[in-house]
């Protein structure tokens, strides 16, 4: 194997490879300290400083306002959080709507119909998850609107956020954090595992209004309450220091290398590049997804037959073109281009599949 | 400062140098893959070895038996526990008995009567938790017992486990997993954070008996259900990847330099050598717990006054000897000692302990 393979896993997913150089270096004794940064205190002055970097750099980065929004790190991914949202906003007389779009807004709405009361206003069920549904209207009495703004699996995601009037949406952004400008002022939670565009495994961001903060429920045990984590700054207890520190350094990298602006270009470039490649091909490589609502992170297409596809995947692997298998629920292809992956990795993947029409006429 | 310090802290404390530096060597490019570990799919063959052997290393090095209790990673630490145990096993009709010995169980404690109906049948509280007490009686109809075996904060430790009948124990086990042999049948859920005597920060170890797991709620929300962590082997969600690895190098290192008899006599070895400069030292130095409850893992003890506290603190760390403040909420010192903290650190505190008395009279 070569030092380095383009990675299309769908998550955990590829890290920039100057971060991974720099934890590496710093990795046994961190800033000259005597110990790693794993092994601190997180009560003490080095780690804090990592804490507070991470904290700060996601405003900064993000464009995330820290007058009327607060950055939180809290373990358990995006699931943990399907149970937390409810169990803090769904309390008696109240309810939320949700819009289903995938697998992962399923289950997300699984949960909150245990605890509480939770509709599903609109579902792309019918059409196998492959649109988005758009025809909604919000009643303005909810607690809040969820919607997945990118569904991994299937491969849609919302370009814009719908129209909710004054309900704040909750977004489970796992899958296209960080890879373009945001309305803030819309968003009541965002959250999601940081595992695809952010760092390792190992936690969800989450940001929340603080208007929102407010209203979250305080009767329910200690590590579900966002007012606990966020009145100790994501500090209630022991932190997941690596995924904090490797954000850190991600965003780092992000800012360095022109920042949420260059994410977004570079999300748009990938996916062009590759949609372009699918919507050529003559009908070889079909994209299963309606054009509108096609995912610039997670892109799915099928073969002429599922011998091709198993092929098509396997000699893509021998070329270090590695995580290219859909998920086993749907099948087919996928690549997940999350922010990491250099433009270099798609170019090669593009030209793999030209090669492979060619060498494998349906 | 030298490359490599001793660090009392409390948690996230000191792990084992040679696991620092394998994890190091193989960070950027893991196992030849051309990727790191923290970059790979979850369902991959590369990580599935990773976790299979944290899973399988667990159950050999600690000697709990596979076909009665199931390993489960957890994210979340201990402080989620505290509300997954009553939401799982305390639902109407049901009741528990807590035994609180600190801060933590005191914790656990209020988290489980928010759900159901949580006793608490003894507590430490009116000796201000110097001493563990052993004098209650276990009702039969019991759920479970909670209590927590070493007390990070008080520096005082269960040296055995009490008698519950047939009552199956629930253990907060974060501050002395791994040092000493553990009879598993009267466990019947055993957890923590790992960031004390297993690996770094970001997850619980949670050991479960397979007749409890049976019981466990399957209507609490996805993440808070024990079958659906066990029905998957941990791996429902993404993982927490860094700390499931780091945990399976540390298992390994304690394999290769002796095993669990070589933790417990260790532990034994590092505790002796600190208790008894505290008793020898003519009074100078003040252990506040009763003797035959302290802990081998938390070694509290005061000075003559706050003052030569402070500067014993300052002057220890100008010699490489990091971390000995007392918790915030007690005062005084505390040294932590936990699996990787080598002798020799532990020689060079009573040294320090020696001459810091004779350059600093009461």
């Amino acid at each position: 194997m070569p030092e380095r393979i383009y990675n299309f896993s769908a998550g955990p997913s590829m890290l920039p490879l100057p971060v991974l150089k720099k934890a590496q270096a710093e990795f046994v004794n961190y800033a000259d300290s005597g110990m790693s940064l794993f092994e601190m205190s997180h009560r003490g002055k080095i780690y804090d400083a990592v804490h507070n970097d991470a904290v700060r750099l996601t405003h900064e980065v993000y464009g995330i306002p820290t007058d009327t929004h607060q950055i939180l790190f809290i373990q358990g991914g995006a699931t943990l959080q399907f149970a937390m949202i409810p169990m803090s906003f769904l309390g008696q007389g109240k309810f939320a709507e949700y819009v289903t779009t995938g697998t992962w807004s399923q289950k997300a709405l699984k949960d909150a119909q245990l605890i509480g009361d939770a509709r599903e206003i609109a579902t792309g069920k019918a059409e196998n998850f492959m649109a988005i549904p758009k025809k909604f209207t919000v009643n303005p009495s909810a607690e809040y609107l969820h919607i997945t703004t990118n569904n991994t699996i299937k491969g849609t995601e919302w370009h814009k956020l719908p129209d909710a009037g004054k309900v704040p949406i909750f977004a489970d952004m796992s899958s296209d954090f960080l890879s373009r400008r945001v309305d803030w002022a819309k968003i009541g939670l965002a959250y999601g595992g940081v595992q695809k565009n952010l760092a390792p495994a190992g936690m969800a961001l989450v940001i929340i209004r603080k208007d929102v903060l407010a209203k979250a429920s305080q009767t329910v045990p200690a590590y579900l309450r966002y007012d606990l984590h966020a009145g100790e700054n994501s500090l209630y207890n022991t932190p997941p220091v690596f995924p904090i520190y490797m954000m850190k350094l991600v965003l780092e990298w992000v800012k360095e290398v022109g920042g949420l602006e260059q994410m977004d270009k570079w999300a748009q470039q990938r996916s062009d590049l590759l949609y372009n490649a699918i919507d050529a091909s003559g009908g070889y490589y079909k994209g299963p997804c309606a054009k509108e609502d096609r995912s610039r992170m997670n892109i799915c297409w099928r073969l002429p037959t599922e011998e091709l596809e198993a092929k098509f995947i396997a000699e893509a692997s021998k070329k270090q073109l590695s995580g290219l298998k859909g998920h086993r629920s749907v099948g087919g292809c996928r690549a997940s281009v999350y922010n990491a992956m250099p433009i270099e990795g798609v170019q090669a993947l593009v030209k793999f599949m030209e090669e492979f029409k060619k060498a494998n006429p349906a």
